[in-house]
């Protein structure tokens, strides 16, 4: 079975579950590890971030869209550089991401963005069961996550889909430019043009950029190469 | 503004609120009301649905789709005739939609379904910032709620679309057949029809058989006479 759940207020728990925020924290995440961090540890609080500050970390996220005071970097998938992250431990706190994975249990947990897409999709072709958990922005429904759940949906092909990810399927369907869908229609993404990030959402709206696919284990996301 | 969100966890205010379960709390109400009942007052416990009983009061609903010991009625529309409730008082406790209800602010709060589909486009017409709220089914997300929500949308024909919204419009259009949609794909409808209710939901998915909005007004639904 694959399903879709939006904003999940509830504890989401299936074998394998996916977790979007495409704006713009599975993006960043994705990309950090993909430039060489060593690992991606999501936080909730701002506070909990500045206090696992060590040699090799760099505490990072933002609030409201903004970078946060004493933090090394924002959330912008852009500053996540080889010559900036490689081999560090990145401590991430944002509003929306990082805030939905205390509310995941599973046997496998992976990070999905535009960016890592195929990877993704490869890698959940062996799973039996499956939920893609959309982030949304402030408790609310984001559209670029619910395109890009329909976009895995409808690349693995599969009949045994719950309500949302037939949905999604649909709605994914039924969009025939993604990018300029998620310019033109997602609040979030409007917002983030508003604050001068434009540059970010073209960056997370590229697909394939990076065959990777982060794992969380033990309360970190790793790198799982995938081809 | 029109925004649809699925499954509230938070509290969702606006000017105007539509609550919408399908099958079958809502559906329900305004059958009742449509069928001379007096008010539906929706309750969240199955206790304080029973401590309610007085003269005059029929103690109705459903856990797990099935009428509970001691009520007079279950969930079921058909069973809400003229004969049955008219002149009377409503108590209605659900899973679903009557849970939903204590989580919703809005100067108007009324009950959509497609029985009074048209009713309720009708009457949103002179509104301008609206939420469509779907009940969900066990806190997930219903393809038949989010369907509805959809063809409220379109037939509003508003630009002024949130994320949530948009979506539910697109997901509405790409469906050819509303009533083979929900019976082939809706994982509530399929577990009803295995409970026996298939009558319900053909009842359910008949459009304008009622011209009439049930409004809440302090706790209870009545009626608002629109054509």
């Amino acid at each position: 079975m694959i399903d879709v759940v939006m904003v999940p207020c509830f504890v989401v728990k299936d074998e394998t579950v996916v977790v979007v925020d495409v704006l713009r924290a599975t993006s960043t995440i994705v990309t950090a590890l993909a430039n060489g961090a060593r690992e991606v540890v999501p936080v909730k609080k701002v506070e909990d971030a500045l206090a696992k500050r060590s040699k090799n970390t760099l505490v990072c996220g933002e609030r409201n869209a903004k970078k946060l005071e004493g933090f090394d970097l924002g959330n912008s998938p852009l500053e996540y550089k080889s010559e900036v992250v490689s081999g560090k431990t990145i401590v991430l706190t944002t509003t929306n991401g990082t805030q939905v994975i205390e509310k995941i249990e599973g046997n496998s947990i992976i990070a999905a963005s535009f960016l890592n897409v195929s990877a993704v999709v490869e890698y959940l072709k062996e799973k039996e069961s499956i939920t893609i958990a959309c982030a949304g922005t402030n408790g609310k429904f984001s559209l670029e996550d619910f395109l890009l759940a329909g976009m895995i949906v409808k690349r693995l092909e599969r009949d045994d889909l719950v309500d949302g990810a037939l949905v999604a399927k649909r709605y994914f369907e039924s969009v025939k430019s993604v990018r300029e869908e998620i310019k033109k229609h997602s609040s979030h993404a409007r917002r983030l043009i508003f604050f001068g990030f434009e540059k970010d959402i073209d960056f997370c709206l590229r697909e394939d950029l990076f065959g990777v696919v982060p794992v969380l284990i033990d309360g970190a996301f790793i790198l799982r190469e995938v081809r």
